[in-house]
């Protein structure tokens, strides 16, 4: 029986035009980051099991993560998300680094999830990482740079929207104002998670079903309907939280920054202000990035904690935003010139083939006994633009068949004359 | 009890400085295969189980791999290699891709080994491949790959050697010239491989064991001691295998191409010319590259076979020569540039910023309220060559002061001066 020619379900084969997406992708990345001022870093794709649990999102330790058990009994995780990774580096050199420490990583992550568009089993994700920062301003460059991101691609303002809160609002809401009991919280943070997924009178029953109160049911329904900040009343504008997601609004002054008391975030590690990113067109409902500040994380690892404020941007949601809105544009081969021979061994032509090369010149040899005509199909569907094609009669001549294969030009040239026709 | 810092055994955390190291040897890489015509491609990290029984090394499959199994019980393998990967991808588009076709890709992989010096659970490994050539062109074409990759990164041909041999005439020497049963053979094998490994005399004594001839012993001794081809004997000389390769190392005509009769390689798949590259430094004894021509793999996919011909090369193992060579440079920080402020609020100085980035300049920002010495020592241990510092008086005046960090020079300049000074 014949092995399956299928990847595993939910990943994907990336053919090279499908890699030149990601590498496209990837290079716009470290290019906006990289002018933060951030350096990558990467770490291994197995860690510990312990290293993810109740450190991260409940969800995915529990139903998302793929446990490895090696040769010597030890248990391991693939790793769902690069956070705890990178928060165990800072920790093995917590008094050694430099802060502020700007840190970025694009690694591969994996989690079992229900295949859905753009969500795979696999995925890449930028991770930022700003440590050391204890004011707004780490919130402040990192809000920057999500828009300089959306900007590097050719986005405008109009087509994604930047949705943030902060957990201490949520959390004086809940223990200062109403005072809920524990119970009641966590059944709230799930309630709200679902906001966008039902209807306002599904999540109405739910708060009076919870609160047991239809007063105060009515009170959180307009609280987390707020569209900004001026719509909350004045037992949550005194709140610390609020005024510190007040300044930092009132600092960034963007258009498309807007209040969402619906952020929350599903990462236990969450301290502060927290974000995520929709595209504007409804078409695409998911989240493309989230983040948010995580003041304690570190210390977990029995040193000082930190401050750190960080986001993730995976790849799939990334391009499918991209392709939404036509950002994504059309990527050629590395190589453009393809050389094929008439009648001659390999190394007849060898100083020619040196001689290109050593112009930087990305160059794919068809030597093999195929009709002239073949290898011309060859070069067309394997999408160069270019093709030299040399034969006795042009060795001799030191005058080459140039095809250029886009306007079905066709010239007798030196190779002097093909290097600068190629540049 | 806190969380352990330390990574899974035998695998690496990449801190910056580490990363440029893998950045800067996997640039070499992509540039010259691209040079060649490859285009890049990549798969996913985890593949079924029965990708790799009996189609890989039987050593990895039994030892080395790591084993998945996922939430819906199928049976997973981390990939200890991307050859079944690309044979997969290759097999699904048999009749749409169009050949010769040229692909790389620089996965991670792992493998459970113990540990020694450049060998990792997880390594990174460049994976070169040329399909659809069925003649010597395709030898000729990856050996030139391999030499270029090694000059490149500014080694010389005394500094690394490529031992190369043929299956096809350990296989006639096996089963044509001594007719050995399959026992034997498979014992002889495992031998060869060991012949670096132990005394002259105790390989000796393992070919009298197996062979039970000791005149026969002897000559397979003056077989597997053989420098050069014309060692080999008439009984050789004559196999289809010998030509094969006499030829090729004729057009080759490398001073650093050895025949070696002792590589024979682990892996099931190969059917042809076979070859590694060592350090010709004594002290690194380990193969740095290994790779060959294997003919017939995609046709376990069900289609139609293709001619291969491709290496693997690890991270670790170049690294290893680059670091005994000295041919590893001084890498810098992707950021040079850093600024810090004195009493000033970050969106005072936000245009400053925009203007320096708009430049291309990559900038970190300190405007923490820690001492200004402070922030200095913070752009020094940093790695940063230039420090901009600005307080309420520079803003007044439009000029700034501006530090070189490696000449410990001190400069009043404009923004204008200053892009001027970094370029």
């Amino acid at each position: 029986m014949s092995l399956s020619k299928l990847p595993y379900k939910g990943t994907r084969d990336f053919y090279p035009e499908d890699k030149r997406v990601l590498n496209y992708i990837f290079s716009k990345f470290k290019k906006v980051t990289e002018l933060y001022g951030y350096e990558e870093y990467d770490g291994p794709m197995l860690e510990s099991e312990e290293l993810y649990k109740s450190k991260t999102s409940d969800e995915i330790v529990n139903n998302q993560t793929y446990l490895v058990i090696d040769r010597s009994n030890r248990r391991l995780v693939i790793r769902p998300e690069i956070t705890p990774t990178v928060s165990r580096m800072v920790a093995a050199k917590r008094y050694e680094l430099q802060y502020p420490l700007r840190l970025y990583s694009i690694p591969n992550v994996w989690r079992y999830e229900r295949q859905q568009s753009g969500r795979f089993r696999e995925h890449w994700q930028l991770n930022v990482d700003l440590f050391g920062v204890d004011n707004n301003d780490a919130e402040f460059e990192i809000i920057n740079i999500i828009n300089s991101i959306f900007f590097e691609f050719g986005a405008n303002k109009d087509q994604f929207q930047i949705r943030i809160n902060s957990r201490k609002i949520t959390e004086y809401i809940f223990n200062e104002v109403y005072q809920f009991n524990q119970d009641q919280i966590s059944r709230l943070y799930r309630l709200i998670d679902q906001k966008n997924k039902i209807t306002e009178d599904e999540f109405l029953s739910d708060l009076n079903d919870i609160t047991n109160n239809s007063n105060i049911a009515q009170e959180l329904l307009k609280i987390f309907d707020a569209k900004s900040l001026d719509q909350l009343d004045s037992a949550i504008t005194k709140s610390e939280g609020f005024k510190e997601l007040s300044d930092l609004t009132k600092k960034l002054n963007l258009d498309n920054l807007v209040f969402d008391p619906t952020i929350v975030r599903g990462f236990n590690y969450y301290t502060g202000i927290v974000f995520e990113v929709y595209d504007t067109d409804l078409e695409n409902k998911r989240s493309i990035l989230g983040g948010g500040r995580y003041d304690s994380l570190i210390s977990a690892f029995g040193v000082e904690s930190l401050p750190v404020v960080g986001f993730g941007l995976g790849d799939g949601t990334m391009s499918n935003f991209l392709k939404l809105h036509n950002l994504l544009p059309n990527l050629k081969p590395k190589t453009n010139t393809a050389l094929a021979t008439i009648d001659l061994e390999l190394s007849e032509i060898q100083s020619i083939i040196n001689q290109l090369r050593q112009e930087n010149i990305n160059l794919s040899v068809n030597s093999s006994n195929a009709k002239i005509q073949n290898k011309i199909k060859w070069a067309i569907k394997s999408g160069y633009d270019y093709l030299i094609i040399i034969g006795k009669n042009e060795l001799v001549k030191k005058r080459y068949n140039f095809k250029g294969l886009l306007d079905k030009s066709e010239k007798e040239l030196s190779i002097e004359q093909i290097i600068s026709e190629i540049k």
